[in-house]
């Protein structure tokens, strides 16, 4: 039997992600109860999935279960649950399992998708990396495609090397860069390879890389990429997708097994489900307390927000903006609370910083700072400490320092692991050896399990 | 193109367990060609499964790919893919690709199974610890159970909080010791819980715990085992497995959603296509140089092979004698290629160890070395020791031994990552909220790939 709660204002936060977190650390100590609803039981730290993707850190080194975060606050909880839809006159949300939520204050805290722009094939065969479990089936599926390709000389040729990345923003440099230093394994661990060179094709239909950043850092971070050896194509875009390959705008056909789509991200689709109309990028228009204009019991943060009072300008869609609106959201709920004022949003831009790879980065510090930029060494330097500190866990800070250290000195990647539930354990109950899908009976007994 | 490589005797090892890498290092200065077949492409530390299993763990912290360990002997390669049958007269094994390997000498390291001993629901329900992907679907199902009851007063009732384990073996006992551990970070971070208490039920068909050790030490893992909680019950079998309970021999049904089979290996069923009669657990006979009577090109070492000249005798299934057993097929291929003599295979018992938990293990050391025994704080500590020096790969040391220290001082469990691809990510290409199935297309388009 649980103990009953006394009846105090319930705070919903749909999302665990940097948003999310900062709504529930911002009102820890206050007269309400808070439930932070995840469909994942750990928060995910999302600027370091292509490091995932790409082995340079492991998956569990960037994820952090959610109890463990909110455990010392005492007035929050936790719910492992997919929210599907609201009912907003009601008060309550819906969970993919059927059961409701009653809320007092909803946080809409879900982040953002990709969008596919309408490009054909996208949504069959792209890669994304906004989840733990999508940058562990792309590390498995970039780590299969050396293995294919060990196996066959004509690989290159088939494009089983070629790794396109549509759109040159921060996630796809860096994962170009990342890519290009997985490389340096490849040759060392794959004599059979030694004649096939794996590349990066980085395709980006403006005409530089890194967009929001001047021009001296966007020259400088293109002309790193391209002396790595990333093949930059500035002023193309993808216009379909298939299994094997990608056509370009210019006509030409480029064979590869892996796209990777950076190429730009719209609100979570729950956005829709608030009834009111959206804006580009299917954002959310806030008041500047960051709730909807009709029902201030409904708050929107983060990816998904628009900035209040702006039709089409957006905020980049990055962790400092969603931190500093879900601490906002933590005042004007306290506020409220209290009967006092709440003050409007303001975002205060702490500079930007993107990771080309290896003893190269750019970090940009806004004009109050003094403007500063600086790359190269410093810039990479800054952005490994900015990252250890953001890190959510004393072990993954210790797991993803020991990791870097050992990266950066042998050049090696050690989480290569196929490990995305596709090859299935060898050692299955009864299993036979001449059975095509090993251990049926565990998956079905998962299924009723789940099902139950 | 790869380069040709010159005509040598090629040993194809399946497996790439502790007795598979004990042959091609030992096999490392050779003049033969070695290739290390694995259906994965990492070697997994069977023996910290449990703790994978338990949140103890990260469960990349015990997988260390194989191509970083096998690339320094020059002479091996590695080769992904999953061996289901053999052609002994023309020296092939085929792969389930449909791909053939031939050999000269083959080595079958492909270690043990768990068997069911015809106990009716075990392959249905039951959940084993053999692979990392198990482990991790083990662990996840675990938390699942503990979000499930945090939503339901009367989940103890229905068995949600209790987790039976079949086989009071060292993985037994590793795995109810850690549970119980587990079960201190839940009444931390479930306050839903409060009212609930988890158990462990240890279910043991023989009259005690850690069957092959002494008494004394039998007796003090027992009392320590029910010190700490565990619900030990000798002399009681399973006879029925069901998705909600089981039932024992004495006509007791326990209900439970988590039945942990760790009740007894038998050899992995590639044993069964060597064309011989195979011992007690499906082991393979072997000469006392661990090949085939009738074909002194195929060895079999580890779990799968029986002792040498005793039709029913069996070596402990540790890794101690797998990696033994593979050194030994080494010397013996060394030997026959320079025509030398080689030397019958003997074990050379190391001791025993197993752990209970905190504080809590035991050791035992052959009666050469003095046939000492230890218990509590020391044992754990060798415990402790001994595996981090055997545990492969720089990297899952420093992790492995940084997070045994923070989970001995703060009494936490940071792993607890719900991962088992069964959550998919929220953020896929143009997902709606509404669809009850994420990304269809993603899947879809995964399996495109492998068929491919």
């Amino acid at each position: 039997m649980t103990t009953p709660r006394t009846k105090r204002h319930h705070v919903l936060v749909v999302g665990a992600g940097f948003g999310g977190l900062a709504v529930a650390r911002s009102l820890r100590r206050s007269e309400v109860d808070v439930t932070l609803v995840d469909q994942h039981n750990f928060h995910t730290f999302q600027p370091l999935l292509y490091q995932v993707a790409t082995s340079g850190l492991g998956a569990e080194d960037v994820a952090h279960q959610v109890r463990g975060i909110v455990r010392g606050h005492g007035n929050a909880r936790f719910r492992l649950g997919r929210v599907t839809d609201f009912d907003l006159d009601g008060r309550r949300a819906r969970l993919d399992d059927g059961s409701e939520l009653h809320y007092d204050t909803l946080v809409l805290a879900a982040g953002a998708v990709y969008g596919d722009y309408g490009v054909a094939g996208v949504r069959e065969h792209a890669f994304v990396l906004k989840s733990l479990q999508e940058a562990v089936e792309l590390r498995s599926h970039i780590l299969r495609q050396f293995e294919a390709a060990a196996l066959d000389a004509h690989a290159a040729d088939e494009g089983r090397l070629t790794f396109v990345i549509a759109g040159a923003g921060p996630t796809g440099v860096e994962m170009a860069g990342a890519l290009v230093e997985l490389f340096a394994v490849v040759r060392k661990d794959y004599p059979e390879l030694a004649a096939q060179q794996p590349r990066v094709v980085l395709v980006e239909p403006t005409a530089g890389v890194l967009g929001p950043y001047t021009s001296a850092t966007r020259a400088y971070a293109e002309r790193t990429l391209r002396r790595r050896g990333v093949d930059v194509r500035l002023g193309t875009s993808i216009v379909r997708v298939a299994r094997d390959h990608v056509e370009l705008d210019d006509g030409e056909r480029l064979a590869t097994h892996t796209l990777v789509w950076a190429a730009g991200v719209r609100a979570h689709p729950l956005a829709e489900r608030l009834g009111v109309t959206l804006g580009p990028g299917a954002r959310v228009p806030v008041t500047d307390r960051l709730h909807l204009e009709e029902r201030p019991e409904v708050f929107v943060i983060g990816d998904a927000a628009g900035v209040p009072g702006h039709a089409t300008r957006a905020y980049p869609q990055v962790a400092q903006v969603a931190i500093q609106m879900g601490k906002h959201v933590g005042r004007v709920i306290r506020a409220r609370s209290s009967g006092t004022a709440s003050a409007p949003f303001r975002y205060r831009d702490r500079g930007q910083m993107a990771i080309i790879g290896r003893n190269a980065g750019v970090a940009e510090l806004p004009k109050r700072f003094g403007g500063g930029r600086f790359g190269g060494f410093p810039g990479w330097l800054a952005w490994l400490f900015i990252h250890l500190i953001y890190l959510p866990g004393h072990q993954n800070r210790v797991s993803a320092l020991a990791t870097w250290v050992y990266n950066y000195f042998t050049y090696d990647r050690h989480a290569r692991l196929v490990l995305d539930g596709r090859t299935r354990g060898s050692a299955a109950v009864g299993a036979s050896a001449a059975d095509p899908s090993p251990a049926p009976g565990h998956r079905a007994s998962d299924a009723a399990r789940r099902a139950a």
